[in-house]
Formats: C-alpha cells, structure tokens, sequence
C-alpha cells in the first residue's frame, strides 16, 4: 500500500510541477510554490481521489487533473495554516514563513491557491463541460468549509475557549479537515469514474468517519510521534493551544486547580509559553487517559468508515485499488508518522 | 462623478451582503467578510466595470455579479496586504489583524477568495456558459497578476533591493495594480457590454496608463494626503520600506551618505525603525523633487490614458457613463484621498 501512495503521490507531484509556470518572479514565488510539495507529503488526497476513480471504472488520467488541483490546495492551506499557527517545521524543515517571512509565505499560498485553478480548467479537456463544473463546484465547497473550520479553531483560540465539548470538535474537524482531506478527494473521485453517474452524498460518511479518524491520530502523533519521522515539532499543538480531542477531555476531567493552570497556559501568547508547562500538560493528558481515549475514538471511527466502505463498495469489482482504499482507512489509524 | 460612483458602490456592497452566507461561524469569519466592504471604499473596480459594460450598450445587472467578484478580491487582497505590510489602519479604522489577529485575518481572506467564485458562477444566469467563463479566466489571470506584483514587492523589501530603477516599478505595478484596478475591471465590462464580441486586449493600454497613474498618486496620497481623508497612517509607506516611484527616484539622486542612511533605515525590521529617520527620508524626498517627480510622471500617464480612451470610446454613443469614465482618468490623478 505504501508503494502505491508513493507512486500516486510522485504522479501527482510531476503533474504539479507541469502547471508551475517557468518564469518570474521564481526567487519569491514560483520557486517557493513547488517547495513543500517537493517535501514528500504523504499524498493521500491525490491517493483517494484517482483510487476511487479507479474503483469505479476510471482511468488514473481521467482523476489527473483533480489530484493536482486537490494537492495544490492542500499545499497552500499548509503554507496558511503554518503562519496561522506559528508553525516552526513542516516534513522535517523550517515552514515556509520560517525560510521567507510572514508577508511572502502568504502570498505563496495565496498563488498557490488561484493556480489550483488551471489544472481544474483542463478537466474540460478529459471529462466534458458539465463534470468539469461539477468539480469545480465541490473544489469551491472543500475550500469554504475549511476556511469556516479554520475560523472556528482560530477563534477558539484567540477567545481562549476552555468550554468546548467532543460535539464541538467533531464539527470543527468535519470543516477543516474531513471535507478536503477524504469527502471531496472520495466523491471526485467516484464522480469521475461513473462519468457522474453517482450521487457523490452518498460517501459523506465514509469520508467523514475516515477523516476524524485520521485527525484525531495525527494530533495524537503530534504528541508522541517520534520526530524525524514526523516531521513537525512534538507537543508544538499544546504550544499553540490547539483544541484536540486530547485537551478537551482533559478539560472536562481534571480537577478545578489543573484547569485554571491550562487556562492561565492557554492565555499567553504562543511565543511566549514555557516547554516546561507544555509538558506538565502532556503529563496530565496521560494522568487522565486523554490520550488513549483519543487513540480509541479514532479506532471506533475507523471501524465505522470500514462498515461504510463494505456498503459502498463491496459490490464493485476486487481490484488492487479497492484494495488500496480498504487498507488506507487502516492505515489512518496505524501510521506513526 | 463622486455620485455615481458612491451609487455604484453602494450597489456593489449590497450585492456582496445577499453573497456572505448568514451561519455560523460569524464572529470568526462571516460578520468579518462584511467590515472592509462595508468601510465605504471607493469602488473603482466595479464602476470601472459597469460603467464600461453600459457604455457598450450592456445593462448594469449584466455586470453585477463581475462588479461584486471584482470588490470581494479586492478586499480579500486588502485583508492580505494589510497583513504582508503590517498595515495599522485601513480606512480610517484597524486593520483586519489589528481588530481580530494575523490568523484570523489570512483566514478571512481566503474566506473571501472562494466567496468571490460564487457570483462568478451566477454569471450563467445572465450571460450564458461562454461568456461566464471568459469572465472567469479573467479573474483568474487577474489573481496571479496581483499575486505576481505582491511577490515582486515582498522581495525586493526582504532582500532590502536598492538598486531597482524605473522600470522595476512599472514592472511591479503592472502586474500588483493595474491587471485588477483596471485593466480586467474595463475588459470585463466591454466583454459583457458586447456580449462577447470584442477583443479585450485593445483596452490594455488604457488599464496600465490609468492603473499606473492610480497606484503612483496612491503612493503620492501616502505622504501627503490629510491622514482622516486618506484613512491610513501618513508616510506609512516609508516605514514600510515599499519601493516606491518616490524612492527610486530619490535613491538615484541623493549622494552616497543619504543613500547609506536610506538602505540603513530600510535594513532593520518594520516594527523598529523610527518615525523621525521616516521623516527624514521624507525630507530628502522633498529636498530632491522626488514627490514632484512623481506627480508628473502621474500626470503624464493619465494624459497617456486619456488618448487611448479617446481612441477607443470616440465612437460610441455620448452616455452618462462614457462621460463618467473620462472624469475618472482625471480622477485618477486629482484626488485627494
């Protein structure tokens, strides 16, 4: 499986390259532009959407242009999302507000963002005008909803929200991470190998189930993860005050004196917090269990996407990319890095 | 003329109200999109474009939906740049980032970004499938040209570049200014005044003189408009560092002790350096008729501008809207604010 995501994600990555014009300005922006997806992202979104396609009769030429346009948005978010959170590393070098500046970064991403245009413009030319603008129309809707899921982390944040309870993560995640990360690559994906001939809702779940699985593992790397494979700061979400599953079961069973010293943490500005401090929060989510109730929730949710895989797709026929999605949800919750 | 004008903004921005979706998350996102639209602009890009599109004989609510993209870029470019330049005010108020923080502010942004795609597709509702998307190809060139322009201008300020000339600058502009200001604002418009049936290159011209014209009193409004009317902070642009026509053409003229004291100045970050080594780079300005210097070569391209619109509007019918184009060249250069 992994030799598979590596090679959708080099298909995906020389398909990126294609559409990164040559020509000025390079130093301060097409340059920039091909840096961290040259990093060796794991490319599951690419992954997802040509699998699917696949599965449902596609050729991976047919998804082409939508796997570059998914990891191409992706990437942008990335770059955003790094200066957002104060981001020092991102797939083991500096991010990219630490390699330019603040300013730059954010208009990397920002051309990164418009150029996810072209490549969907050239859906025309493989799969017709009315499943190009249905591409479009689910491109457009992956992006608001992670800009309102990033509102809602952001702003938690910023009003230092300690009341927050699962229900309000699990929303949180649906917008920022599920809808682009396994929704939109999944439905694309089966839009596209049935020549439109499906009703894309009908994966909402799947994705849904997949990607809180998969987020909720990823904030539980980010805390013990070892390093180099992982590629960011570990514990770097308690220093940002990100809300996870793990802080806000913690909130919601320490006692009285822990949550006014997680309160008083969480009021600083991030710069400003101490490793020590962040670590005597590490030590109380695994006091509580925070961390293994997190680790459980993911697995329950894998289980779910598989039921609603086997719906789905236990009709078409066996093939290795069927395969491939099948052990891709195992993998969300068993991946170390 | 400022009546129209006012008319034609007022248009725009209760357009862009019925597009901001009314649900959650608002505090961190939807109420935000409202505030800069909301701050009275001056609504050049889209009484550029309706304007154009009724003096080639098209209906105002033929470009309502362009004229409301047009202005939702905008600001979602103002957001960004506000926060790329560390701007305080922005008419007349906190910037974006000062009223909420950096993070939330690179949100609402890209926020606004996707919102503008929106209209973009309700263009097939009054314009048909072909003309929608030439529209959007625009817009599209439009966003890669401003964020082409904006990395040219980072840049140069974070590798403190003192050697630009001249043509440097309009280089720059052209692409961060004139491509969105006026250039597609007026292509849009003619395109759906014609209903398609004009090449829109022949009015490049004319968008570059008058963009041109526009950007350098901009830059020339910083350091000597009446700080309420103007709405930023005055000589911001010099504490900025921005490359601007002013001090290209002082870095060439001033001898070597100014020249160090200037590249000095704009060595150390934006945040440090001192208002009163600002005034005095603003006095060398003075001392060497850089301000002139640019108000005439201000004045030149809206002489230009004027010359390229004769040629190209002459021919059609005297309507209100032919004539409020010409007085906004003059506009261009004649504003105060």
């Amino acid at each position: 499986m992994k030799d598979m995501l590596k090679e959708y994600g080099d298909y995906t990555l020389s398909g990126i390259r294609q559409f990164i014009p040559a020509k000025e300005p390079k130093a301060y922006l097409y340059d920039l532009m091909v840096d961290y997806p040259s990093r060796g992202g794991k490319g599951f979104r690419p992954a997802l959407c040509i699998t699917t396609c696949n599965a449902f009769g596609g050729k991976t030429e047919q998804a082409k242009f939508s796997a570059i346009a998914l990891e191409l948005l992706h990437n942008a978010f990335l770059i955003h999302d790094d200066v957002e959170d104060e981001s020092f590393n991102r797939r083991n070098k500096p991010s990219m507000h630490q390699l330019t500046n603040k300013a730059i970064a954010v208009n990397v991403g920002d051309a990164m963002n418009v150029l996810a245009l072209y490549p969907l413009f050239k859906n025309k030319m493989v799969l017709g005008d009315k499943l190009t603008q249905t591409i479009f129309l689910e491109m457009q809707h992956l992006v608001t909803e992670s800009t309102e899921g990033q509102a809602l982390e952001l702003g938690w944040r910023r009003d230092n929200c300690i009341n927050l309870r699962e229900a309000d993560y699990f929303r949180m995640i649906l917008k920022k991470t599920c809808w682009y990360t396994c929704i939109h690559p999944i439905r694309i994906g089966a839009l596209i190998g049935t020549k439109g001939y499906i009703n894309p809702a009908k994966f909402d779940r799947l994705g849904y189930f997949m990607g809180a699985a998969f987020q909720i593992q990823d904030d539980v790397l980010n805390l013990v993860a070892n390093e180099k494979e992982y590629g960011k700061e570990i514990g770097g979400d308690i220093m940002e005050g990100k809300r996870t599953l793990m802080l806000i079961h913690l909130m919601g069973k320490c006692n009285s004196q822990e949550r006014s010293f997680i309160r008083d943490f969480l009021a600083i500005p991030i710069l400003d917090r101490s490793q020590d401090d962040a670590a005597h929060i590490f030590g109380l989510m695994e006091k509580y269990q925070s961390v293994k109730h997190a680790q459980k929730t993911s697995q329950y949710l894998a289980g779910a996407a598989l039921k609603e895989f086997y719906t789905h797709f236990s009709a078409l026929p066996d093939t290795l990319e069927k395969a491939f999605l099948e052990q891709m949800i195992l993998y969300m919750i068993d991946r170390n890095y």
